[in-house]
């Protein structure tokens, strides 16, 4: 099984989405080219929705069109609808996201529809970006629990990512929206699911609300996961649990993964650089739980090295 | 395989000593009797060190002397040399740890002796503790990572541990004194213990200084482990990265435990009071980061009661 493990920042979004602080587009262009510069492989950059209805996200369009071409990150942009679609390929998006529904009262109460009518918006966003050629991730949100349905069912996160990967959805990723998920339960379903699907097109994001994100992660990479979706500087929380911690911060599993053994391709000094203007530039952001020793340790990787070049001059 | 899991707080030694705010034995006292009323079925009270040498753990003697006898917490105190044996048999301890090494670096820098001669040292205790009819528990400190030496080979660790067990130690604690271990080498190193000693005498102790002690707790009790050390409200550091998050919160290894079908037998609400109370005693003490979400669902919980009893009546 390979080694190689992608990471998908979505601080940007899911993170700066569920901050307090609305930073401008100029800023939220600083914290992708940091995350950008630092080797990320997938940023998700911004959402195209109704900037009445979420004021953080006014001018991905912006951003879109700002972005380095010559980047090797891909970024990709949330979308809610068709006419966000329409909005996001103006932009110039080459991958673009949208959300299913692992529960109905979930669906119900974020976007006014069933799980059914959640898909059917997706289905047909997803034929278009098929037809023009770009990359498709769907997320299905509460995968392993739901703030007012609690725990759920496997079959019925099973049946939803069958039916987009059987429509050609580039990654399916199984979100711990409200981080209800346990270890055991990561395990569990997963196994369920790559018995039929494989591992390569499934992903995972895990909050960190019950501090058992970095414990989901190692429990999805072991069950064969490749693709992770984190959020730089722990960015992010829980919209039904205030005040309580975000995102699983990425500097935390690039950490795990990296002493595991894994590559992602990302260099942690430019990590660290991204992870502290995410700070600056909010306020609150929490930064990596492992961060302070993180940076102790790449000083004094940088110190032997200079130490070494001295030496051999 | 049993679903009962003892969890060893050991805030009010390991966690407190590395504190920078020096408690006074009654705030400590406090403390150790507030995990005693959540059910904390073993609490490490503190140490019988030279006061000059660590003023944090001054009057551990007064402490034990003030300790209910009809709780149901098994308290155990660190012992480093045999007239801390004496000082704390004299206070009435039923139950001693001793610390030993995995690397000869780390035992010269923290006791200025072999790792042979701090075996030693432990030996003649645990002879006497025998018996005295003790407790004796083992820790052995760097068991996967050493500051000075880097990762240690399980070799060293398995020799160690067959020797005290021979010896018959009620307990050998696998301690990640620095936090460097990964989930992987946890199981690794479990794995091959558990080959030759059974699950049943050996414990784990983990530190979040790299983000990583709940995914450890996860791979140890995965593969056997019952026994775990924690930290009320995350109490303690790493005296090698200051600044660095400390030992693994106690409320973080329950939640995760108790959600994944484990029985600690410990009440999360007086849990959080101790947490409470451990974070105004100290002014740093980070708390669990799963507190916020705990206490809100603890209160929603105690809110349906309520309802629940208002409708029968």
């Amino acid at each position: 099984m390979s080694d190689r493990v992608i990471i998908t920042d979505v601080g940007p979004r899911d993170g700066l989405q569920n901050q307090q602080k609305i930073l401008s587009p100029s800023e939220r262009l600083r914290l992708i080219n940091a995350l950008s510069k630092a080797g990320v492989p997938v940023i998700e950059v911004g959402s195209f929705v109704s900037p009445k209805a979420v004021p953080a996200m006014v001018g991905t369009d912006e951003i879109v069109g700002s972005l380095t071409a010559d980047s090797k990150s891909l970024y990709t942009a949330l979308i809610p609808n068709m006419k966000g679609y329409e909005l996001a390929v103006k932009a110039g998006v080459k991958s673009v996201t949208m959300v299913l529904y692992a529960s109905e009262s979930m669906a119900q109460k974020n976007v006014n529809m069933s799980m059914l009518q959640a898909e059917d918006v997706t289905v047909d966003i997803l034929r278009c970006a098929k037809q023009d050629e770009l990359e498709v991730i769907t997320i299905v949100s509460v995968a392993f629990g739901c703030p007012f349905d609690g725990p759920i069912d496997p079959s019925v996160v099973a049946q939803v990512t069958g039916k987009f990967l059987a429509l050609d959805a580039d990654r399916v990723v199984l979100a711990d929206t409200i981080g209800a998920a346990n270890p055991l339960q990561v395990r569990e379903l997963i196994t369920k699911l790559t018995k039929t699907h494989g591992t390569e097109k499934l992903g995972c994001h895990f909050h960190d609300t019950r501090a058992m994100g970095v414990a989901n992660v190692f429990a999805a990479v072991e069950s064969g996961i490749r693709h992770f979706d984190a959020s730089i500087a722990g960015l992010g929380g829980c919209p039904f649990a205030p005040g309580a911690t975000g995102n699983v911060a990425t500097e935390d599993v690039v950490m795990m993964l990296e002493q595991m053994g894994f590559d992602t391709g990302i260099d942690l000094n430019d990590l660290m650089a991204a992870s502290d203007l995410a700070v600056q530039l909010t306020g609150t952001a929490p930064g990596g739980r492992s961060k302070v020793w993180l940076k102790r340790y790449l000083a004094e990787q940088a110190e032997r090295e200079t130490t070494a070049q001295y030496a051999i001059n």
